[in-house]
């Protein structure tokens, strides 16, 4: 599942002991396992062999320019929403034909970015975007792939969050099945635009690939009917939402997708089509974690609490999503190392705890009501599975800087986001007071 | 309630329509109220005027320094719950005795720039903190107030959201009643400690002024008996969490709340004690806005999608606490002026819209099934009472920069915070690259 675990009572990744990335860079801190990273990439792989897709790894789950070089090198291609995630795809090296970009909102400048980038496709979510974005080619003079990102209105099962749960009807996602055809079409006709096909994506996470086989089964009949009126289709698109196991205890694996989704697409590849993956959680999630130091324990009521260094401006998907986060201390007293990940053990010696972050807010806790071994000020945590959505999430609230992030590979560590300064909360303030020169443009670059 | 009106079909600011703001730094951009910010500091002055208190307003609110500034200049002290926040607040000029500091997980480095800033006190939340305070007095060698946050255990009604409910047994905040005694002596005891007194903060927004009353019974209580102990309790700090008129349709306002609160602390007052109050959202909230412009409009099954440029990542509040903010464009097609700030009005000519931002995330939307004035593709909308966790709250999320923030006075128009690039957005991962000596310190300042 990934390369965090422990030996001899102390946890490691890789090959270094995390305590020791705590002393040297302090905590709160993101690590992430390179190892777990590409290991992950090569999983998809070989589960979809059969149609030797494109990874595209979705840069929201998981953003640093450094893990993106990585995952570059490793072959994979990424999924960008803004300008901003295509600024740091190229700053990573990605090769621009592995780029593909969706997102509702995409503007003219973000559009002109794409296009004179040569990306691989932009995933058109309106119709009013498609005309934009033949706009943008023409002006720039340069071709630019269009593909129509299609809502296939397919139900996902109640395990995914309303919050992502992105391909139903009345949503803002995509373009209805009924108008794709019309749509596409502009771009066939466009003489700057390359009809680059289809894309969908269903939400995050989804737990049963018969969503991802019906949705393949709505693509391919638009597929054939534009097919059929001259259209070409070079590419399906099936987005990312591929779960990622919290718990350890379990989730539908890359075979089971592979098997419901492969058969499917087998002759669209076979007559010459792509296939294109956006997987982020399923990659990132288990790659990284957070480390947070115990700073005070109390007892409110009949409650322990612990307070930790970190919280909800650091990781907000519990309190956003009341999601799941496993922890554990990085040298658990007694050695009492952890048996699964789940939130509850029959260890002995264990205790309740409430551990919760420094925010003032009620909603900043990264557990409630949990065993665990006992704890002191100063005890390293480890927060699991916090490599997707986590540092991509943060935010200054409560003007807390954000965290460093290192990454790990074998025995190597390298620092890859240095932590913030209480400078970096201001100095845009700072600028603008210095008038217009300083304050830079008005627009992002 | 606050200075943003619509006049002759146009929406202002104060004496500038805010579509000239709009054309001059772009969207999404914060646009501020001086004259609504210190209004409402002087009607909280006004309605306590009895008790004369310390008006700390709430950096956690609204943080810009500028900002800040303004207030301070104004008379207000703040509270801060951070170090990074103590440094705005530093920065923007208020001077120290104006500065309290809450929240329940203070650094010894947070504890020792407190001391070494010589604010007013550090507002304590556990045992371990009140030693931890007296440890970073002795190493400064400098005294350090210290007052005692109290959890009073006191219902404040359903409509506090549970996230922003702060003030019941069992929670992370404060100290237990039963224990407040036993904790404060040890600040009464110690040979740097200086007692200030005792606080609390119920909730944000707590809509029944007899939460107050039954609170600071309850902490008169405690201060009888410590005085009776012969520890001196010189201030009472009441907190925050008076609501905003987010609706335009009342809520209690600052009389409702003195007529409570202040005949029980009168005494207190007369006998030479202070009091203090933390007030962020009542003050800041109505005195902002959050302008965005329309990309694209689109339908969605029988739904009508409005797509902007802004979103969560800038103003999180309707997706995380699920709350209501009006919107309206800033230049209403067929002058439609709002009439009230609900979402429901019986104009004619109004159309059915789900407003949405860019990000890729369902619960991403501004508001859902509004009615409002047709929209086009560059309309400018206005995003009512924003000011208030707003900016505080933003975050890089999608690799979207953060807006630009803009303050105005009468007719002045001033730039107080750049908008954001993509280098921004990368910086602290390029720093990284260049090696620890670049990256520079490890831990916060
Ligand atoms: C278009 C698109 N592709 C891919 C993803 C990645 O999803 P996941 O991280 O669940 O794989 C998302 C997530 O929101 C998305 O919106
Ligand atoms: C200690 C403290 N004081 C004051 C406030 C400000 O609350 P409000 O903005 O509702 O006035 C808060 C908000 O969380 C707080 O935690």
């Amino acid at each position: 599942m990934d390369r965090f675990t422990y030996r001899d009572g102390v946890l490691y990744v890789e090959d270094v002991a995390v305590e020791d990335i705590a002393a040297r860079f302090g905590t709160p801190v993101y690590v992430y396992s390179h190892g777990t990273l590409v290991t992950h990439l090569r999983q998809v792989a070989d589960a979809f062999a059969d149609l030797a897709p494109l990874i595209c790894f979705s840069v929201k789950a998981l953003s640093n320019i450094h893990l993106l070089r990585g995952l570059a090198a490793a072959g994979a291609g990424v999924d960008v929403v803004s300008g901003g995630e295509l600024y740091r795809a190229l700053l990573a090296g990605v090769p621009a034909q592995r780029i593909v970009f969706a997102g509702v909102g995409k503007s003219d400048e973000e559009l002109r970015y794409a296009v004179r980038s040569g990306i691989r496709c932009v995933n058109v979510e309106s119709e009013g975007e498609m005309r934009a974005l033949a706009r943008a080619a023409a002006e720039c003079r340069m071709p630019a792939g269009a593909a129509v990102r299609v809502n296939p209105d397919v139900a996902v099962g109640s395990r995914t969050p309303a919050k992502t749960t992105t391909g139903r009807r009345g949503g803002k996602f995509g373009i209805d099945l009924d108008r794709v055809h019309e749509v596409y079409r502009l771009a066939v006709d466009d003489e700057w635009l390359r009809p680059e096909g289809l894309h969908f994506h269903l939400g995050s996470p989804v737990f049963h690939p018969r969503a991802y086989g019906d949705a393949v089964d709505k693509v391919l009949t638009v597929t054939e009917k534009l097919t059929a009126d001259g259209a070409p289709v070079p590419t399906i698109n099936i987005g990312g939402g591929f779960p990622a196991d919290y718990e350890g205890s379990g989730v539908p694996g890359w075979s089971d997708f592979a098997a419901v989704i492969a058969p499917k697409l087998r002759s669209f590849v076979a007559a010459g089509g792509t296939v294109v993956m956006e997987p982020g959680r399923s990659i990132a999630a288990n790659a990284g974690v957070l480390l947070a130091s115990v700073r005070y324990l109390k007892t409110s009521g009949s409650r322990n609490v612990v307070i930790t260094d970190t919280g909800m401006s650091h990781l907000i998907r519990t309190a956003f999503y009341d999601t799941f986060h496993f922890l554990w201390p990085a040298r658990p007293r007694n050695g009492l190392s952890p048996v699964g990940r789940t939130g509850e053990h029959d260890q002995p010696d264990l205790a309740r705890y409430d551990v919760a972050g420094p925010l003032c807010e009620s909603s900043d806790y990264l557990a409630k009501d949990r065993l665990l071994p006992s704890l002191r000020p100063g005890d390293v945590l480890a927060i699991f599975t916090a490599g997707a959505y986590g540092m991509t999430m943060a935010s200054h609230y409560n003007s807390l800087p954000r965290p460093a992030e290192v990454l790990v590979d074998g025995g190597d560590v390298r620092l890859i986001r240095r932590r913030e300064t209480y400078e970096d909360l201001v100095s845009a303030e700072v600028d603008a007071e210095a008038g217009p020169a300083a304050a830079g443009t008005t627009k992002p670059a």
